[in-house]
């Protein structure tokens, strides 16, 4: 199973939120030990030190954008790879102790962005109920299981764990949202390319912005690499230098992949490979642009070895 | 005073909070009415309804990352415009309700994001504490003014609302860190340049990212428009259809930075303009490439209407 | 009509060449003087003293190539703009004094290099034939008409003008070959666009070629403005500096042409216009890339002046 | 000797120009046979037909500029690669039978490019002579040697040739016009790289130019590869296809000049590899740029190798 030999998994924890579900999808976490962690940096240097085989921590939400903090531990540290991603949707359901009609809640637990992302939902069908913020969505079902509040907004996951009868599924404003976590481990041969994969980069850069980004990009697009992903984060490092996260398709073992690659570690003050692995979700591979499939680059090397050779080209 | 003609301010709330903290920062702020909100929609709804003349909203903190919601606001529903930004240092406290030794703390009152940002300090001054999670900066403060807890990580401001003894400053693991907060007003003439501005772009595109993200740097780099951030986020609108947040060195009343935007207009699916305001911080303004400056375009305007006219070039 | 009114012509002679038969292709010339000149900047220098009033003189010829005296002498000097391009077709003809069969013929004078375009011709039809050299097509119509050979390889023009029967016609082995001729003036304003127009321009640049040259293939990129010939020419001028003869597909009335010109004029170390005339020949018009017309030039001109202005966008 | 194992060696003639000139600056040469053919064509018959081993042809005169003719004919037909570059000034004499004084000439036979090329001296110095065309630079020499004329415009060798008194030397207007000749070979291993070398292509692009042109010039760039000299041609072969002429700096032997190869293979519809030779004249290398090393290519290619192994990169 790609990516995953592990049996001791950590997780951003507490128990009962997204990442703890996240986790739940990948099989091996359901037949090994699933650990929270108070924190990301705390998951990840379980990992580092040895104390765990992985850990599952979040990218990006679609709602609140990209997690900072993962992005900067995975940047900076011993280095670690992802091995899997993981993408669920948010699909917050509205739980309570028990069967109850919506025009009888007056009090809502849930965590802010929780209810920030229900906010229409809320204002549609239970305008006149108070939400009450909680630490976590975790925390929030356990308070409404405890009769501290009438309801909870919540994970499904929460709902189930604190046996919370479902009032109403898939109540988030935006039905496509989605959150996106990676599967993080020590540095080791990366999955089998699928055909469908992802490669995860930061790139380091000394100069003004526009011109080395450019430089960055099209290190990739001449080699038919595409982006899906871009972000740039400052680094407290050094006055007037950068770093950007790049999801590029395609996965290191392909010779443009491994082309670009290279051409990046050329150019830039440093590069840091942060994984290749199968791309999660309904996305389809961009196709191959013409001229960069692993034939074609075998075709051109071939050509290239006739002309060294003296060979007719 | 550049961007702020305004007296009704709205913010993201709860008082006591880093958000607050900036928004006292300006000075038409503290002669003017300052309402907090309970999340940032619910700010920028106040301003597009003309309940507010101007909202202070968090872009994106050096820790945490990207506020993705800040982000979609801005980027859909009735235009609104950044007129001045406001950074500031994250510099929590340590606050207790009278002067005590820190080796006679038992319980600390943290929001986790501020536990986690001081997490080395607490471990190398108060190994011993239990740290308890609360809501928000502010809410911790309130909890150890209050005698719940016997100390709380604070934002200065909080601490001075709630009368509390600061016992330690700075404690931040990342001394450097802060946070960069908008202030977000309807529609108008955008403040006066004052040679080291920025501007915020919503940049849409159609197609495949590599190819179109290439296009949007070049139209800017040939105009020697400098970026210094870089955000893509997909958009649930449309499969595949993407918005990247730029942040430009200039002014939308510069020459290069006017063509710049021409550009990009004529190119992508849909720009949005997001301001043009004063720089705020240490960093300075980008030189401006040979070739860039006002002068420059006025010579080569002059010298493309003595070729049109058929004189002398 | 366009670019054309003059009543002194002159030209690269001798008479009863190709150019004199582009020449007569242009009614103008038809009705005035025309004058053979010995050298093309012998032609140019009459321009640029006033004693004519244009001068048509070979730009590039389909098998010899670039005509290498006419682009230094148009990049030097005072400046010249071209008004308008001619290009005939190099049919050359078999003449002499009395029709003839082709096995009858024992000498052939011509032009080596009418002689090198029809070698498979001759070797096919007349294989026996002493090919004896002339210093130009109309020399060897003029020695076939005194009778020193049997027949002459001539233009079209030249064996009228000699009242030559043509043994055979369009007797090149490359039957599209073609020579483009340039009708040179002093600056003036430009002929109106017809929808199908070129213009050229010679682009001076100081440092490393393919950087360079790509920042100046950018600014026409970004533009829309489409290429129809390059060329790069070494100055002896200083060392290291390079001049690129660019023929662009659109006319300096035009916006995206105007801007892209403005563009080079501010990133090269010189730009010469040399002139916007109407297309020859059978080439259709480059479509104009999406966002390049006039038309998106001005949306974009207006929405940018709503943005500076703070209205609605 | 680099690219000269050949014996029998044919060049564009007749005897006495340049070209013979730069041929005899080869020691193989010299010791070998030397045959004039009457074309460019002619002389690249006999190498691919194996009746030589190796022609000297014109590629460029700065005055003239490029020689078609040669382009198109190493672009067509079986292959045929550059092995040396020869670059020879073009100095022309002024001789004549017997030392004479310059005022007492009346008559002098050269060739038109010859005259023209020395105008301004003629005007000068000669301002009352009567100059007569003369088919070749040889042709000229062997006139004043036959006494039909007073003097005669020629190259070096062929006063040397015809036994003429030299008058004037360096006469030409232009004290750095140089030509630049090619020696072709049939396909073989090219000479060594001698660390100052060019590379010639033929790259055929399928559409529009500026957009095709751009990603073959990107290819050579991200390599690090410089370019030298850019021709474009038309191609009658169909419609809107062209070839582009390049020179570029360094040799196919290269790591950085192999990748920039092969990428062009990739993304043209043709390339043509028309040889890797040591560099002619004065010009130095041009430096190679960051990260462009054959030691940056290896380190770049152990450090993906690392990377593919699960290595600590």
């Amino acid at each position: 199973m790609p990516g995953v030999p592990s049996t001791r998994f950590v997780y951003l924890g507490p128990e009962g939120t997204f990442t703890e579900q996240a986790l739940r999808t990948i099989p091996a976490a359901e037949r090994g030990t699933r650990t929270p962690a108070r924190s990301v940096p705390e998951a990840l240097d379980a990992v580092r030190a040895g104390d765990a085989d992985a850990a599952l921590v979040p990218l990006e939400n679609s709602i609140g954008g990209q997690v900072g903090v993962t992005l900067d531990e995975l940047a900076d540290g011993a280095p670690l790879v992802i091995t899997r991603e993981v993408v669920i949707p948010v699909q917050f359901v509205l739980g309570a102790r028990a069967e109850l009609a919506l025009d009888g809640i007056r009090s809502i637990a849930a965590h802010p962005q929780a209810s920030a992302q229900c906010r229409r939902w809320l204002q549609a069908h239970v305008p006149s109920a108070t939400v009450v913020d909680a630490l976590s969505n975790g925390a929030a079902a356990q308070a409404a299981a405890a009769g501290e509040y009438d309801a909870a907004i919540c994970a499904p996951i929460g709902a189930g764990r604190e046996r919370l009868a479902v009032l109403a599924k898939d109540i988030a404003d935006h039905p496509d949202a989605v959150t996106r976590f990676a599967l993080v481990s020590r540095p080791g041969p990366p999955p089998q390319p699928t055909g469908n994969d992802l490669t995860t980069l930061a790139v380091y850069i000394a100069h003004d912005r526009v011109g080395a980004l450019l430089a960055v990009l099209t290190e990739l697009a001449v080699r038919g690499v595409n982006l899906t992903r871009i972000e740039s984060r400052p680094t407290g490092e050094r006055l007037g230098r950068y770093v950007f996260f790049l999801d590029c398709s395609g996965h290191v073992a392909e010779v443009r992949m491994g082309e670009a690659l290279q051409g990046l570690r050329r150019v830039c003050a440093e590069v840091r490979f942060l994984g290749s692995y199968p791309r999660a979700g309904a996305d389809r591979p961009a196709p191959t642009p013409p001229g960069a499939s692993d034939a074609d680059f075998a075709d051109a090397a071939a050509w290239l070895a006739r002309i060294r050779a003296g060979e007719p080209s």
